[in-house]
Order: structure tokens, then sequence, then C-alpha cells
């Protein structure tokens, strides 16, 4: 028999090789990705390209269920030289305290912080990242770098893994970096909570040991107008307002016209050796050092990884974290002599302001304040 | 019988009033979110409400279901003034010509534009907005402001739309503004030529009559930052990169450090009252201007409202859409004297670049060029 070019299967169409009808199957990935099953299209588009590694509308249909799933900001954080090189410092520290600790990595992203656990000493470190197509992105990024000896990937939420079955036994140093701009939105107290319960030594390293949020009152028209609509183009559109954010937003606080109305002012303070996702409440008397328009009230986190080395987002530091921003939808004036009671709260994973309606400003808080609420940060 | 304040109804609380047990529904408004179903959460946390107006939880269940359908940028558009006067501006030259002929205002949002055609003169106006929380609210507007007479909401995209049963008859003015930075990304395109065949008289006056995508080579380290990652802190993290996008996403040129390589060019030019959604490809042949890395194109578009009424979001230009974006994910060497060939391609939503590979620089390019191509903007 004469093997003709025709005949090689390798030259042929890859629906004449495979008896597949690719149409179908992109048709399919296209109708997971209108129903929000972002990582399921994910896998449809990655397997059409198995069959077919040139197919451009699976790898476009690929690339946006991947934009779905996957959010812009890792690449920002990834370029963040500060945390990293923190993170970094701080995980030599930990590592050298103890080499033969497991390490394990919640919420791994790229594998960057399991790598750098390696790289300093550690000998088994497991890195947990819940979003599939990250986790799958991770392991290439640890196997390409040379450490899927010492770093295994698991694609899972943290909250279900447990020992034996995902982790060999339990983590001597946990290092972590769920957190957003208002430090509690990616879960990090229930998160952590649970690894302390089901996945860590009870006297294990806990990476970062502690963290805090600090606000602070301004005035920014610039700000108001990302979250509110009056009177515009001779048409009252204020009804619109009711689509409002209640909570926070994060943008950069110094790329706004603004004026600070106060000092910053700790808000919650947590030690994650201990902290669980209970609510809290909380009453703040800020003394405004300024008159203005309480337009906002801005907040950042100042995190420690271990004690004496802190990352955060202050305003004005370049961090990719930005500012978390809460405008108030009823912006009341301020002034020096007229302490503001604010009502701050927390629901485990957001953070909320209210300026305290039942306490007319000029009259003192009707709640004891604990110590912390006063301290001046910067 | 003695009516006791206990057994006055209003002041019982919702619970004991009604018998309903308002946190299994607050779970389930919950649980509506968490299956992506946020329209449908609203509709449950606003029922709750509706039960017990001061539910708090109710209040931010609502608030975070209403954030995952409505996009922030409401807000900074209907504060972006240049586009609302020249909107107004040609609106009302459109209702003089025409003040008998009924009014489509697709993709509504705040009814900002129906209320413009109303003031203007017209007699009848619909619009249509598909986010039902969005449309509820719109109506909400319109109904403060006095509009409501003149102006319908109807709560549906208008591709669902039909004569007579969402829309009198066919409407002789059709205002639209359902355009992302990208010009093409809301579905411009195919709504019109629906809205030609099924919604709009023969000869309907279609705001914006014409469009064109306007494309500007630029290299930006800081740009290619947002979407690419190479060797840092001594790790090769260039896998993570598979994730990164393969089409535009929106910024700001002007806030990134950057040198323009080339004039803008004109890369497609659309008359809505006959183009449609086929996708289309073109090359493009640039002359660079200054030799360096081309790590982006940069586009925007121009969109006339009506002849001599110009709307666009060029760089520069502080416009709320800010640019499309499109980084490169291997950005070549480009300079003076050696041209570079671009394919540019719409699949009717989405615009997408790619250096021809099969093209090296300098040689002329393998297709034949239209003269708008190379059409110099400014």
């Amino acid at each position: 028999m004469t093997r003709t070019h025709d005949s090689d299967p390798a030259a042929r169409g890859p629906q004449e090789r495979t008896g597949l009808e690719l149409g179908a199957f992109l048709d399919w990935g296209r109708d997971l990705h209108h129903q929000g099953r972002y990582e399921d299209a994910v896998k449809a588009f990655e397997l059409i390209l198995g069959v077919d590694d040139g197919n451009e509308e699976a790898l476009i249909g690929r690339n946006r269920a991947v934009r779905r799933a996957v959010p812009r900001w890792h690449w920002e954080m990834l370029h963040d030289e500060e945390r990293a090189e923190l993170y970094d410092r701080a995980i030599r520290q930990a590592v050298a305290a103890d080499p033969d600790a497991l390490v394990l990595d919640i919420g791994a992203g790229s594998g960057l912080l399991a790598m750098m656990a390696a790289r300093a000493g550690a000998r088994q470190v497991v890195a947990c990242e819940g979003q599939p197509s990250v986790a799958e992105t991770a392991a290439r990024v640890v196997r390409a770098a040379g450490y899927d000896d010492a770093v295994t990937v698991v694609s899972k939420m943290s909250t279900r893994m447990s020992v034996p079955a995902d982790l060999p036994r339990r983590a001597g140093l946990l290092v972590t970096e769920i957190v957003d701009c208002g430090l509690l939105g990616e879960g990090i107290l229930g998160t952590i909570a649970h690894a302390r319960e089901h996945l860590l030594t009870p006297d294990a390293t806990i990476m970062p040991s502690r963290g805090r949020i600090v606000a602070q009152l301004v005035e920014s028209e610039a700000l108001h107008r990302k979250n509110h609509v009056g009177k515009l183009y001779g048409f009252d559109l204020a009804p619109f307002n009711r689509l409002s954010t209640l909570e926070y937003f994060d943008s950069r606080l110094h790329r706004h016209e603004h004026r600070v109305l106060s000092e910053p002012v700790t808000v919650f303070d947590f030690d994650f050796r201990t902290a669980d996702a209970r609510p809290r409440r909380t009453g703040l008397r800020i003394h405004p050092t300024a008159a203005g328009t309480l337009h906002a009230v801005v907040f950042w986190f100042e995190m420690e990884l271990l004690p004496g080395i802190t990352v955060g987002n202050p305003p004005g530091r370049d961090s990719h974290w930005k500012q978390a921003i809460q405008c108030l939808p009823a912006p009341p004036r301020v002034q020096p002599g007229e302490p503001v009671v604010l009502d701050a709260a927390h629901d485990g994973e957001c953070v909320r302001f209210d300026v305290a309606a039942d306490t007319p400003a000029g009259e003192p808080a009707g709640r004891p304040l604990a110590h912390a609420e006063f301290e001046v940060v910067s």
C-alpha cells in the first residue's frame, strides 16, 4: 500500500481525522459561557484545542471564559515588588526557623509564594487554589521553574481540604495572601479559622499573623460622583442612586482631588492566630481636623506578615490593592470640635461604615469605645 | 375588646405580623446570589424589604446583587458632560426635524436620553433596557422627573421586542448609546440591524449614524505589565500568561508612561443605516513614526450622532469610556521605513489585532488595502 499525503492522519483536518463536528462543540462551549459556567467553558474549549490546536474560535472562546473566571488584578499584583519582597523576606525567616515544617499556601495564584517557600528551603509545600484554571496554570509555572518536587498544587478551596486526603499531615507554616483592599473581602477570617481547626498544627506559624483596618474621613466630590448623581443637564437623576453601592469599592485616593478631614484611626485589629469570622460592630468617635463635607470613609489595612514585617495599602503608597472607598449616600458637614460618631461593622467579609444617626454631632458617643479605636496610626 | 399596643398589627414585628420566617428567605436570596442569579436575588430581597423595610441584611443582600448586575461605569457615564451635551444637541436637532416621530431609545440606563427626547418635544418615547433592575430604576427616574406621560420604559432587550406588542408602531427616530471603549462590545451592530428590520420605519433617523474605529501603535512597558509577567523575583512566571487576555481591555492611555509609534489609522468604518454584525477582517499597513517596542495597539472610536455632531474616546480627552488597549503577547521591535502589517478582525462584537506573522516587516502587505485604511485621523 502506498502511503499518500492525503492518508496521513496528521495531515488531514481534525474533523476528518476524528469524525468530530467541531462547530457543534464550539456552540456548546459558548453556551456554557452564556450560562455563566466559565470554568466548564474553559474545559470545553481546551478539549477542542486538544483536537485542533490552531482553532482560533476555540482559542478566543477559552480566553473569554478565562477572563470571566480570573480577575485582571493578578498581573498588577505580581508586579507589586514591595508586596513580593516583603513576603519573600517573611517566608525566608519562617522557613529558616523550621525547614521541616510542612508549608500550606492558601490561594496559590501563580504559585509564587509557594516557590519562595521551596527556594527558602522548605522540603514540602502544598499550594491550594480555588479557581481550576488558575490552579492548572500554577502547576505549569511550578513545573517549568523546576519546583515540582517540593511544591504540589491542589485545585481546591482550602475550606474543602482535609488531612490526610489533600494534605499529608497538619502544616506547621501557613502562608496566605487572600486579602482585598478592605482586608476581609476574600474571606481571610473564615479561611484561617478553618485552617487552624482542620489543616494546621496547634503551634503553626500563621502568615499574616495580624491585620488591622485603618480609616480616614475625606472630602472628595470626585469620589462622591463615582457613586452618586444629583441634578444633571436639567433633570433630577437622584432616583438612580438606589443602584449605588452601599459598601466599599476600590480606587486610588491620590488620583482623586480630595481633602482629608481627620487623622487615620484604627477600626478593627485582628490576631489571625485566634480570630474568627463572627460579625463585629464597633463605635468610633473621630475628631475632624478640618471643616468640610464628609463624602467618604477611605480605609486600608496594615498586615503584619511576621512581627516586624508589615505590608499594607495606605494612600500614597502605590500598592496594587489601591484603597477601599466607602461613599456616604448623604454626606454630612463636619468641623473641628464636633466629633463624628461612626458605626463600623463587618459581617466576616465586608467592612461597612455608617454615620450614627442617633448621635447628633457634638454629643458624646452612646457606647464606650475601646482604646485601640482611638489610636492614631500615622 | 380592648385593643392593646401588642395587638396593633403595625406595631408587631414583621415575622409575627405576617407569619413569615424571614431568615429562611434571606438564605434563599443569598443562595440565588451564589448561583449567579443576581436579578432573581434582587427580586427576593426586594420582597423581604416589602415585608420588613428596615431589614439591614436584605438591604445589603439586594445591594450586593444589584452591584453584580449593574456595572459601576453608569455613574461616570452620567457625569461625562461632553457625551451628554452632544447627545442632547443631536436629539434636539432630530426631534425638531420631526416632532411626531415615535422615538425608540435602546439601552435606556437612567432614562436620560429618553427624557432629553421628550424635553425636546417628542410626543412619544419608548425606552427599552435589558437589565431589569436598571429598567425599574429608569421608570422611577422618569416618573419623578414628570416625563412619564411621554416616556414608557420597557424592561426588555430590544432584540426581543416586536411591533405592536412592545412598540405601538415602527419608530422614526432611534437613539442609542450601547457602545463600549471598543465601539462594538455591547453589540451595537447586531442591535441596530435588528431594529432596522423589525422596529424602525424605512426612513428612520438612526443615532448614531456612523462610527469608526481608529488605532495607534504604542510602546508602553506599563501597559504591557498589565497583561504579562516574565522573570520576576528570580522565577520565570511566563507560563502564567496563558491566562492573559488576547483581546482588549479598557484603560486610560495618558495615565501610563508611553510613546506613540505611529499616526492614528482608521481600521473600520460603519454606516449604522446599513451595517450588520457579520465578521470582517482587514489588513493594515502602518508606517512607524518612531523606533520602539510595539507593546500595544490602542484604539478608540469616533461616532457621528448626526452629520456634524461627533462624540468619541480618543486618548487625552477625558471620556468615561477610556481607550481600548490590546497588548501583544510577543511585542515586536518596529522602526521607521519598515511598515508593520496588522491583521484587524471583528466578530460583530470584538475587534482584535494580530501582527501578521506571514508578512515580514519591510515587505509589502499580501492583500490590497482599501483607501480608508490608510486615512490619517489627526
